[in-house]
């Protein structure tokens, strides 16, 4: 089977030690801070970050459980496929959030709304540009009307 | 060295055969067509996407030439930082594309939009959800006021 490999380049330093109490969209967590320790032969990579307000991060799921290609989400409980959903638990394990940049200091960026479990393994930032990712009058297919559920107990 | 590593679970299908002509950003080929092919076994996980209007892709940026982690852009002369930059060459080699979502027949989805090289290994499909995607008061950093410049010939 083909596989994609990359480098970690960095750990993202987290309020949430571990799955109970994390958030599922970095939008139910805008205050929650985080740090982005980047490694220090990635850390030239960074010149000119300072100036955005948003980045995304492209990181390692690592602590995701099982994949199971159909299944609930947190959004409801009907079961969705995998790529018509954000659930953790998927065959990349690349998790995707848009985060606030507060602060770079060195190799060290501070941002705001935070959604993944501490130590998370970073893979990539991206800036976030506007004029290219902001798609107002994108559908929200099923997710249509549905808000944040908590999670059921024992759920990963 | 920590490194991550995720199955390939399909292959993009677009106009571009090699990097001349291949635009830098999908709003720039917004009705460039293309055809992104599942593997069979990763298909189940389609079900639901067909109600989304725009989907996240996730892929191996597998022709991308030389990392320099602070380099010129397609925007400007200016060398950026990669992070601060969308750049193909990346530690990571994960483009991030939002494309359009016009069809979905069987394990084949056709979209609009596509900026990526044909054949391209697909990582993730992940639904664009406005509700957490969309942040049209994001600073645009040093791409403020840029717009497209023609690639200089050789420039990868």
């Amino acid at each position: 089977m083909n596989k994609h490999s990359c480098p970690v380049i960095g750990h993202i330093r987290t309020p949430f030690a571990n799955k109970k109490g994390c958030p599922i969209q970095s939008i139910y967590s805008e205050n929650a801070q985080g740090r982005i320790e980047i490694l220090p032969e990635y850390a030239p990579a960074l010149q000119d970050v300072e100036g955005f307000t948003h980045i995304y991060l492209l990181y390692q799921m690592d602590r995701a459980g099982e994949i199971k290609l159909i299944r609930p989400t947190f959004l409801d409980e009907n079961p969705h496929g995998l790529f018509a959903s954000r659930h953790p638990c998927r065959p990349s394990a690349i998790g995707l959030s848009i985060v606030r940049l507060t602060g770079v200091d060195g190799d060290v960026l501070t941002v705001e709304g935070v959604d993944m479990l501490d130590n998370t393994p970073l893979l990539d930032i991206k800036p976030y540009l506007p004029q290219y990712d902001c798609f107002p009058e994108a559908g929200k297919g099923w997710t249509e009307g549905k808000s944040f559920r908590e999670k059921p107990e024992g759920r990963e």
